[in-house]
């Protein structure tokens, strides 16, 4: 075998000791606030057929889903075997050959071909559709060499999983999930080919019982976490809705909520920009004024929108929607005053509009300069693009590496040392070694953390060692603790020493 | 987009929230024995480079491993591009095209053509080449389209891992890692395609230490997991290649061990019939008689093959190196007389042979009729493959799905209530529910676990909630209970029913 550098496909990490104590800390605490609203945790598989995936992304989304070769075929004996397959399968489906339509970047259907053997072959040649037919085989072949893909999200195959277990599932369904995800993004700071998602959903009620139960779940987890002042924003696809029939456009909904999305980014004249490119007329945009500069506290946001949306069913929906959200978390937090600071209206949020149905949500924090670190909403037919039909869904999602990067800049974690070896047994020579044997037992007996260094190394580096591993304590054994029965305990920290008989130990490490 | 009934791809699977608490369970019991013996936890990516994978997994491991396409370029509208860098390659590399030798199954490297655009498909064209040709694109074209792969096991990652991170790390280094691994294997029985491994190991330090404190592992993780009957079968390479040494064959080391790893399914005539099909004589069985069906206690044993290898210096090397293992368990467990029985010094066993170099472990229960449910070793050079040298390393691995069906067989996974939501409060009606949502609040802000129904649906369906979640407590509040304050508690289980303020249903909660 030939021996290269190693190293790791591009987007991709390691995770170090130190790093996974830190990760573990930030899913621990999420999932146990899941668990305590009733949320209980389900995994699936990371491949998904190819099928179940494709579709349910958009355009630009199909492109960065990982595809997964066909096991081993290609590359084993039977080649042969594997070409007639395709071959047959060819013959079967009818294939097309030779009119790739570029300017639709489609294969044109007008004229089958029957194809044997031989005629793919040949179709191959010939200087002028040399490109064409090239691109035909591997787009007819892709299908063949691969026919599953690693997740791209965590809420699709949740929606298959709905779908294939519903005889199984006691409605509503309360389920989170924590697991990787895959995408073919390119590389940059923040943004991986594999990364966490960190979800929950429920499917199957309508009640904004849990859409408040959701802002619940990201102030306590956040809290948990150490963070302070966070904004958990909110807003109502039929709010956006509403709006956009009051000035006339419905059509152009989607329009209007892009270039309003950017109000943060690029200010009001920015945006007026934006919405006359995107065909909205000045007068438009004079009655959108009001709603997007929209200030104050909730209360008086919803007055003004009560009065701008009067004439529009589904806006005032998405009105009385947001107030019966905030009417539960208030109730839910009789005794916790400072919640309510947390929650801000903000029209301008859209968050993949063509998703959500109802709320949309989206949480920031004030402490660090950062994107969003969760977000969230209700979307109305969450499994019908399995054929389950009239099952309402709604969840949030935890952005997990960037909480990761903000407690890191607050310094927020909780000393490491807690979760890793507590105490380390120094290693004289043989004698202190088959000595310190039952002590060592003895410490593990009291579920204390504990590692004898495995060699008589110099004592440099036994210490280097329990300094590498932030090992809070270490015990020495010589001749003298030996013959006394008392050892000598460290502490690395402030290098204090004690001489203590191993019950005084164990109960000074407990 | 297409509606399809939804599937799952072969040897994948769900898990439901029933099953992901019983698999944490097994996880969280196993990783806290880790952690407790100064084991810390690390992550690498599910996806490797392909060259960090190939050739380290023999042919057939090789061909199990899940290729994953390169991304969405094949399907994207950069085709053409694409051929242009596939076509530049070829010319750079000088690719042979047209000399496929059908005998040996390899590409005939003999008459190099230099290519251009057109010739690539040219050659593809005429009868006589036409299978030959295509099997060649293809072979060129493998790692053009794919250059990672899904992890196959831990091992490789880890290796990479401390080659790539070896700078950081202070050996020793004991590191756990608990991630899926994918294997492109027939599915069958008991056989995934997808499935969790579970794997200590220790790297850069010789110390026999490691292999007594792995034994302690397996025996504290399993008896936390409430097995009480499972054998810890332990072996030495060395020991191995001395008897091949002793009999005169020790070229034939791997036939040997082939064969009579196979004692226990074949039985001593079998394992004969092998041997003498392998090369060995009637003399040399012989030999390997009183060897093969040793019995008796461990230090008989030991007794027995310190005389037949007397003439062994690897041998003895082996026979050493158990007593030492031996002697270290014993020290570490002056106070549990119950263990040494679990251990089984067993010259029949293999396990990969040629990867050990040292100690090898199997671990069987005896309770129910399964393959083993761990294993392990030691092997000297650890990360050799990536070029880093004389790092030697010794590890284990538990069998999570098979230790999953052991404790379903034997009912020891404990209560899964205990880990879901606690307490359903009902909802009768809109009033009950604005009643009940400060209760809520009081519940959870005392750590149970709570759900309100989130609507007035009948009280029956409400309780089959309660039911299939496996809630075992249910608030009942109705107009009664709103009046004087006090709830009804219903003990699912029992049906028994209480009437309780909310004070007196957290504390019997808690």
């Amino acid at each position: 075998m030939s021996i290269t550098k190693p190293s790791l496909p591009k987007g991709t990490r390691d995770f170090s000791p130190q790093e996974m104590v830190k990760r573990n800390y930030i899913f621990d605490t999420i999932k146990t606030v899941f668990k305590k609203y009733g949320y209980a945790e389900i995994q699936t598989p990371s491949m998904e057929n190819l099928q179940t995936l494709t579709g349910k992304y958009g355009d630009e989304g199909d492109k960065l889903i990982f595809k997964i070769l066909n096991s081993g075929e290609y590359i084993d004996k039977n080649s042969v075997e594997i070409i007639q397959k395709i071959t047959q399968s060819f013959q079967e489906n009818n294939v097309q050959i030779g009119s790739f339509d570029n300017s639709t970047n489609k294969v044109s259907t007008e004229i089958p071909v029957s194809l044997d053997d031989l005629n793919i072959f040949n179709a191959l040649s010939g200087a002028e559709n040399a490109k064409t037919n090239y691109r035909l085989l591997i787009n007819q072949l892709t299908p063949k060499i691969s026919e599953k893909a690693l997740r791209y999200d965590l809420t699709v195959p949740f929606a298959r999983y709905v779908v294939m277990h519903q005889s199984e599932i006691s409605f509503p369904f309360k389920r989170f999930q924590v697991q990787p995800v895959w995408r073919a993004d390119r590389p940059q700071k923040g943004r991986y080919r594999e990364f966490y998602q960190c979800d929950a959903d429920v499917v199957g009620s309508p009640s904004l019982l849990n859409e408040a139960e959701f802002i619940l779940i990201y102030h306590e987890a956040l809290k948990n976490l150490g963070l302070k002042d966070f904004t958990i924003k909110i807003n109502n696809r039929k709010i956006l809705s509403g709006i956009a029939e009051i000035i006339g456009k419905p059509e152009l909904i989607v329009d209007m909520t892009v270039a309003i999305d950017k109000l943060d980014k690029i200010g009001f004249d920015g945006v007026t920009k934006e919405l006359l490119e995107r065909g909205f007329s000045n007068a438009d945009i004079e009655k959108l004024k009001p709603v997007i500069l929209l200030q104050g506290a909730n209360e008086e946001k919803l007055l003004s929108l009560k009065s701008v949306l009067a004439t529009s069913t589904i806006g005032l929906k998405g009105i009385e929607e947001i107030e019966t959200v905030f009417n539960y978390v208030s109730k839910l937090t009789t005794h916790n005053t400072q919640l309510a600071t947390t929650i801000e209206l903000d029209i301008t949020l859209a968050r993949g509009l063509n998703y959500y149905t109802g709320c949309i949500f989206e949480v920031k924090t004030n402490e660090v300069a950062m994107g969003s670190i969760g977000g969230g909403g209700r979307y109305d037919d969450l499994t019908g693009m399995f054929g389950l039909k009239d099952l309402t869904g709604v969840g949030i999602s935890f952005g997990a590496d960037r909480i990761y990067d903000v407690l890191e800049e607050l310094n927020l974690f909780p000393a490491s040392a807690a979760q890793g070896t507590k105490v380390l047994i120094s290693n004289f020579d043989e004698i202190a070694e088959l000595y310190a044997l039952p002590i060592l037992q003895q410490l593990r007996a009291a579920n204390i953390s504990a590692e004898l260094y495995p060699s008589a190394a110099k004592l440099k580096k036994q210490m280097s060692y329990a300094d590498a591993k932030n090992i809070p304590y270490v015990i020495l054994i010589g001749g003298d603790e030996m013959n006394s029965g008392l050892l000598t305990l460290k502490d690395m920290e402030s290098g204090d020493q004690q001489k203590l008989d191993i019950a005084a130990i164990i109960s000074k490490l407990n």
